[in-house]
């Protein structure tokens, strides 16, 4: 299925030199914005936050390669030279530009090049195929690909970067959602906050995101949708990226749900979702594709604050493998390694049997790569 | 300095076959415990608590390659029996059997095997060197070496074992500090409570503790030693043996401590400490010797309320080298990386820059050993 893409909502455009990209996207029209809580915020996420705050939006600018982040006042600055460049080239009001970066921390930005990657991405913006296809490799770092989504019924196309679900850890997570669906800032704001809630917060662990991470919706025309058909679109656009990234996280091979239910309430089956999903034994027992469930009663364990007869099982689109059931072992171990070995993508469902709360994180497994990856970044 | 060794205070053995071992030890006197605070304790944990809470002991049993962990009911009756089999071979009373095991979660113990390894390490329990050594590594699992740690001031020899380290999760540690020094058992929960709090508790999260995890305090003989003089060295033999754990955490080949002062209250620089000592990316890059302090600020970010300007060095016996001051990085990565090269042992010293909180915890680096150990081991 070829959905809508970037293009169809604005004009954008991307170039990449060496460790730098610059992603450039005209958008006049309505933003929202949701951004890290992490309390080393960067400086073009201070910068983004303020521009973002009266709704209103004529362009878009991210760069790759640098975070500009714990950069201090020079960073502040930076980022307002960046909103500058942005806006001379649009020609539109400064206040008006969102920004965003991603990469290494605590590193000066290339100003110079920053500037000539800017005007050379202007100078080819336009809506084919390949101006999104640059957008969307302007803003990757370590990705492997670019995640991408959309909802034609409700006028959705998103894109993003970023393999977040290392949680709970800190690779930036950018995402910038457009459509041409009209909604004013302030709705569009509650939308975009219960989306990233139910899709990237069940990547990452609550409070641990990097320094950087922003999600953006911007509309840019005047068509009608219905609230609750753009509702439900806007999460099952943001939860399908969550997946790629998961898919993505840095090394990964395996990507996995953890479903709780039978919590106490619907904040412990959450605790429990992440604490199994980010649990580095329950990650490394993925990836040797061992359904070792001890590991994930540990987790449970843990996590929670009351257990009843536990029941644990791992399933696929078409089958169901139940590993412990009322509290005990069903010897099933063979048939979910089956499982896991056949299956790149899998849930861990869990039953507390305690109450009727319900949880989802999405995990992902830890691997040789992901140790490569990680000791070999930067620096 | 050879110091204290168990054998000075109690007579033991141990025995191994394939992947289970068994080690007793005969200990008449007063005890203490710590257990696991993960909700799913294991069968032996409880068995263990109800043993000791009349802070009498007389004998010790303990067994590797199966934790009796969610093994219901039956657990419950393999871990009495097990009691059962040592207070027979000592023929001493069962309510003052003391019990740990470690090993894979929910499998069913062998009792014969159990039965047969007791009896056998029963018949050669003694007071020789080699008698101690057999003990340390029948409590073995992945461990690559027995941790040990003394203090002859204060009679104390302690044995353990666990790679704890690789926080935040869930690798069983067990330890067992014998002293000749004369406490009662009040004075001797106290005391061990302050130490694992200050030691153990600083290798793992606070709960995120293994469905197994046991210390014990186990005093057999009647000399007078100043409380004071004790507790100082309960508190020095566990960090110690903390330490061991963190050099052995899974595949680790760096330890190191993050030190956090400057922090609002000590609370929040103990979380700050393990945030950054549990960071996936933080271990990743002390593998890579890489000071990217970018990584530390980030967790710093995520897991403090309330930062100024912040501070960062890499210290080791003898030379600091400042990475960031007041908010600044020094353009000293060069020589920070020379430091962690040279240095199997260093601390991350972090100033918050905001109150007088001070805390510590203790890494160690993740790499693709630790990727092959968890990913290929058991089930």
């Amino acid at each position: 299925m070829i959905g809508l893409e970037i293009t169809d909502v604005v004009e954008c455009n991307g170039v990449r030199e060496g460790k730098y990209g610059v992603a450039i996207a005209r958008c006049r029209g309505a933003i929202a914005g949701v951004f890290t809580r992490n309390k080393a915020k960067a400086a073009p996420v201070i910068v983004c936050e303020r521009n973002v705050e009266d709704g209103v939006v004529e362009g878009l600018i991210v760069n790759s390669g640098n975070a500009n982040a714990f950069t201090g006042e020079e960073g502040l600055r930076d980022a307002e030279r960046m909103c500058e460049i942005a806006a001379k080239l649009m020609k539109c009001d400064v206040r008006n530009i969102a920004i965003a970066s991603t990469g290494v921390i605590g590193r000066k930005l290339d100003m110079e090049v920053i500037e000539r990657l800017a005007a050379e991405a202007y100078r080819g913006i336009g809506r084919s195929e390949e101006n999104a296809v640059r957008f969307g490799n302007a803003i990757r770092t370590t990705d492997r690909f670019v995640k991408k989504a959309s909802r034609d019924d409700a006028r959705i196309a998103a894109v993003a970067k970023g393999a977040g679900m290392i949680a709970p850890n800190m690779a930036t997570m950018l995402c910038f959602v457009f459509t041409t669906a009209k909604f004013d800032a302030g709705e569009m704001k509650e939308m975009l906050r219960d989306a990233v809630s139910e899709s990237f917060n069940r990547l990452t662990v609550d409070g641990d995101t990097s320094t950087n991470d922003t999600v953006l919706l911007i509309s840019t025309g005047r068509e009608r949708v219905e609230r609750d058909l753009f509702e439900d679109a806007l999460k099952d656009v943001c939860f399908r990226i969550a997946k790629q990234m998961a898919r993505d996280g840095e090394g990964a091979t395996k990507v996995f749900e953890v479903r709780v239910r039978g919590a106490i309430d619907d904040e412990e089956a959450e605790r429990v979702a992440k604490a199994v999903a980010s649990s580095l034994l329950v990650k490394t027992a993925v990836f040797g594709c061992d359904p070792n469930w001890g590991r994930i009663v540990a987790a449970v364990g843990y996590s929670c604050s009351k257990l009843g007869d536990m029941s644990i099982s791992f399933s696929s689109d078409d089958r169901e493998v139940v590993v412990v059931s009322g509290g005990r072992s069903t010897g099933k171990e063979e048939e979910a390694r089956s499982l896991m070995k056949e299956n790149d993508e899998f849930a861990i469902e869990i039953d507390l049997g305690v109450g009727g709360g319900e949880g989802v994180a999405i995990g992902c497994d830890l691997t040789y790569d992901y140790v490569r990856l990680n000791s070999e970044y930067t620096t």
